[in-house]
């Protein structure tokens, strides 16, 4: 192997090389502070997941070495997050797994080992672009299903109210409701103490410390360790006052040290029952992960390769299966603390994940006394952000088709489920292209008299012909809107009767296909039949290149392609006729 | 109802208020030859989709006039064709129905009033756009295909082998081969004999003619005469020589006069399982009847209105189901038939329904000893020409993705079933169309020194500026493919370290949706954070209409929309600076 090639495979070779020793504090601190922030987190994507809270931290560990040594972005922070960890609940509340129960976490595990594979046998049938047809609208609108989704998800850890888990967004919201009168009120306001000091570690915080002389750079990473901090304090306020006695839900023992690597959960009937669900949390997982990406590779200029990238997730989820984690990807927010705390390259999420680890090790009995409804408000105010109202509006102001798309994706992920939303809002989207797509726009145009120029005859007064008709078309030509095309031409010629020639002004149109082909010589025989004369104008290179390679021009014979709708007037108006303005 | 909407809805009165004296020897003439051509092929179709020979004549009588009345067109023959009838066969094989018993018939009465019913429907919902989808390439190879179906359900008929009907086209083959010992010499020479003066009674009779000093008009409309001529000889044959008692199939005893109307056949659990076959019924005979009704209407500058199309032979069908007979379309061969024979206006259609009217009323008992060979031989002889190789060839040296469309509705259509092969080859075109609209042509440009022409730098010896990069992208953007030009974007931004300015030059992009937009937002806001400044010129005036509605000028300040690549290089270049050829 080329080192060429190995650079390649695996790209930490080309950071670690090239590494300056000043670059290491930024690295130290940025590693640090990403871990501040991933321990709780970690936790509470588990405890969302409806997993135990230690198979988050174990995410945090391996999985980002993986993606440390494989990936192509430098400071993307690979680990769990929220919209992988709530499909993961959805998969297996699906699939009728019992929280708990040790199948449950075994098929988590078999999710992240298959979603692994799935990117990997992605990155070798070079289908990365596949994901291309999750349009932003289709994004945004499933990122907000999510966001509703995953609060609904914590209503139980937020109120204590007993509402059964799984079902749809409006089963969840419904069955909470009915029993609404079980909700417990020292939980409820520990959330909502935790919510409060979440958003108010934030700016205000930040605001506060610079009205003491912090710098804001300073202010902006000590305010990093909000949750860190607030989780401590109401783990000293429920144990000093016994309010797990109390009805609080904690989190409990949490084994300390690693699991052994396992291959237990790979059987066969639950691999097939769980394979879509894999495939979506494969797709959206790389797809949240290289958006991530991307935003943060132009600010220095590097670049993601799309296909490394599926190499990479791939191998950290097929770890994470086999090491005993959920289902992992790169995180919006946590790569941004990571890349704002100045992070440098992937050195970084290698001292975050010794911290984890050390921590894993050592000091889980720490958190025994940890309330879920702290872990549950990190989680809300994480998502929060998420429901996207500003750009729903936006899309519906530009473009109904984008609107319906991204509603038939929230609707569908909030009253049925995930992937039904995923598939009804991608319907939509290609749906409403194709549909545009087969009704290009056309216009009959003339010349703007006295110059070279061909306009819409019914926006401008332009110089027409009445042997001649000019017609534009502003799109490629393909079989689903070639018949349209015929339709505009047919009614135009049985409205003008005096044409003897007709020119196809083909300026916009990037490509023909062979059905058009086929139509366009069709029509030229229909036309001849009639006494008129088909002609194309403005024919791109490379279409007239494959047009080449065709009897094309013998079918439209006598008709000519013209270099320009000037040039065909020239030609075809010879004696002036009687020009009409 | 005003006089003109009376019009759009029942265009016969337009050709009825106008009608000529001098019009009428044509119709008369027309009419009466396309009987004669009708009279044999409807009992032959009507055995192609498995039904008694007189359900075909009926089917040749009310329908056509039902569309006489509310068609479009002036010389569409409707009645029995073989595509139909084909997939009549397949839909009730398919279903479970045994051919002959009465519920068999019921079945196909059924199929013609749903498919009758879908059609109106499609018109009021406006759905006319929807068989767009079924392009150029996927009609070839479901036409192909369909012949190579409609030939192997013909091997009984022809060869006296009782093989069974039903199944795919291989099944149909294997099941002949390994019977191929039974075959029936008769049947065969009759089937034999009937398909060479078939084919014989067309260019040879008619050079024959010519050659004793006929007129080529004339000889022409006499060889129309050959099927008529044929089964007639062939029926004398069988009767004088006692065939029918050697093993032969005959038609056997006509029921003379006309079945009353009925809707026995109206059955919901029936309808239920018809219903997928009587929606491709529809779509396949409503494109067959449009395709041939607009190649016969340019001829004379004529007008086909696809939706009144819809409504017409939805009428027709829906009347040939409750009077007793099989789903009907537009004919090709014998539209043409009809339309070289002179027929002006659908009056030849009315002169073809009476005298099929008086053949079924008074003589369906001459047809007794008629062979089924000599049926058979009829179809073979019509349906050969539809096995469209050179299509194919040219399809796939134009484009392969054209070309895999057809072949795997081809390969669908004989292996497994009319449906799978529809489906598997629009499945194949939109997917092709997609992913090639989702890798859009993208080029590095520069100016041709001395020039305001702007070309490919890979092609071309042109101007380049390195603090400016100019990029062409020559399709519509949209969220598929926006993806693709962020990635050419980020590729090159990474390359060419020194640039400050990139211009997207989008002459050649007719749409930009949403998604794109936000896209574009999100580039200018990631190129701001690396120092560059987005651009776009050339922008079409649709567009920037669309765009005017949005912030979008406001997210990519301070980058501008030029009118030209030459106007950005004006501004962008001031000093000139070290410019690169």
């Amino acid at each position: 192997m080329s080192a060429r090639h190995l650079l390649t495979v695996v790209p930490a070779i080309g950071w670690l090389k090239a590494y300056r020793r000043d670059q290491l504090p930024s690295d130290l601190t940025a590693g640090f502070i990403t871990a501040v922030l991933l321990i709780p987190q970690g936790m509470a994507y588990a405890l969302l997941a409806g997993l135990p809270p230690e198979v988050g931290l174990y995410a945090s560990i391996l999985p980002p070495l993986v993606y440390a040594l494989f990936g192509t972005s430098r400071t993307l922070s690979v680990g769990p997050v929220s919209v992988a960890a709530l499909l993961v609940a959805n998969a297996l509340a699906a699939s009728g797994a019992v929280q708990g129960e040790p199948s449950y976490l075994q098929d988590a595990l078999l999710l992240a080992a298959m979603s692994g594979l799935i990117l990997i046998l992605m990155a070798l049938l070079r289908l990365d672009v596949l994901v291309n047809f999750l349009g932003h609208s289709v994004l945004s609108g499933f990122t907000s299903g999510a966001a509703v989704l995953i609060i609904l998800s914590q209503v139980m850890n937020l109120t204590g109210i007993p509402a059964p888990q799984g079902g749809s967004g409006v089963d969840m919201f419904w069955a909470a409701i009915q029993r609404i009168d079980e909700i417990h009120l020292v939980t409820l306001s520990l959330a909502a103490g935790s919510i409060i000091l979440l958003l108010a570690s934030r700016s205000p915080f930040i605001r506060l410390l610079e009205g003491i002389g912090v710098s804001t750079g300073s202010a902006t990473l000590i305010s990093r360790g909000g949750p860190l901090v607030i989780i401590a304090l109401l783990t000293v306020l429920v144990a000093t006052f016994g309010l797990g006695d109390a009805g609080v839900a904690i989190v409990g023992a949490i084994p300390s040290g690693f699991p052994s690597p396992t291959w237990d959960f790979l059987q066969a009937e639950r691999a097939m029952a769980l394979l879509p669900s894999a495939i979506t949390i494969s797709l959206i997982g790389y797809v949240e992960s290289v958006s991530v990406a991307k935003v943060l590779a132009y600010r220095r200029r590097e670049k993601i390769d799309n296909r490394q990238e599926l190499i990479a997730l791939g191998a950290a989820n097929l770890v994470a299966g086999f090491s005993g984690s959920m289902p992992v990807a790169g995180g919006f927010s946590r790569s941004m603390v990571n890349f704002s705390a100045g992070a440098v390259t992937q050195l970084a999420t290698i001292i975050t994940a010794i911290l984890v680890g050390v921590t894993t090790a050592f000091f889980t009995q720490w958190f025994f006394f940890l309330p879920k409804a702290a872990l549950a408000a990190i989680i809300v105010v994480a998502v929060a952000p998420l429901l996207d109202w500003r750009s729903a509006v936006k899309a519906f102001r530009y473009d109904r088709a984008d609107g319906a798309a991204m509603l038939a994706t929230f609707l569908g992920v909030i009253l049925f489920d995930i992937e039904t939303g995923l598939i009804a809002g991608v319907a939509v989207a290609v749906g409403s292209f194709l549909w545009r797509s087969s009704r290009p726009h056309t216009a009959i145009v003339g010349r703007l008299p006295g110059t070279e120029h061909f306009r819409n005859i019914d926006r401008h007064e332009v110089q027409t012909w009445p042997q001649l008709l000019l017609i534009r078309i502003d799109r490629s030509l393909y079989f689903a809107n070639v018949a349209h095309v015929e339709q505009v031409v047919a009614a135009r010629v049985a409205q003008q009767r005096d044409i003897s020639h007709l020119v196809i002004i083909c300026s916009g149109v990037n490509e023909i296909d062979h059905s058009a082909i086929e139509a366009l010589e069709q029509l030229a025989e229909s036309l001849r039949d009639a006494g008129i004369t088909l002609h194309l104008s403005d024919v791109k290179g490379p279409i007239m290149d494959r047009l080449a390679r065709t009897d094309f021009m013998d079918c439209i014979a006598p008709g000519q392609i013209f270099i320009s709708a000037e040039a065909a007037v020239e030609v075809l108006v010879r004696d002036g006729g009687s020009d009409q303005v």
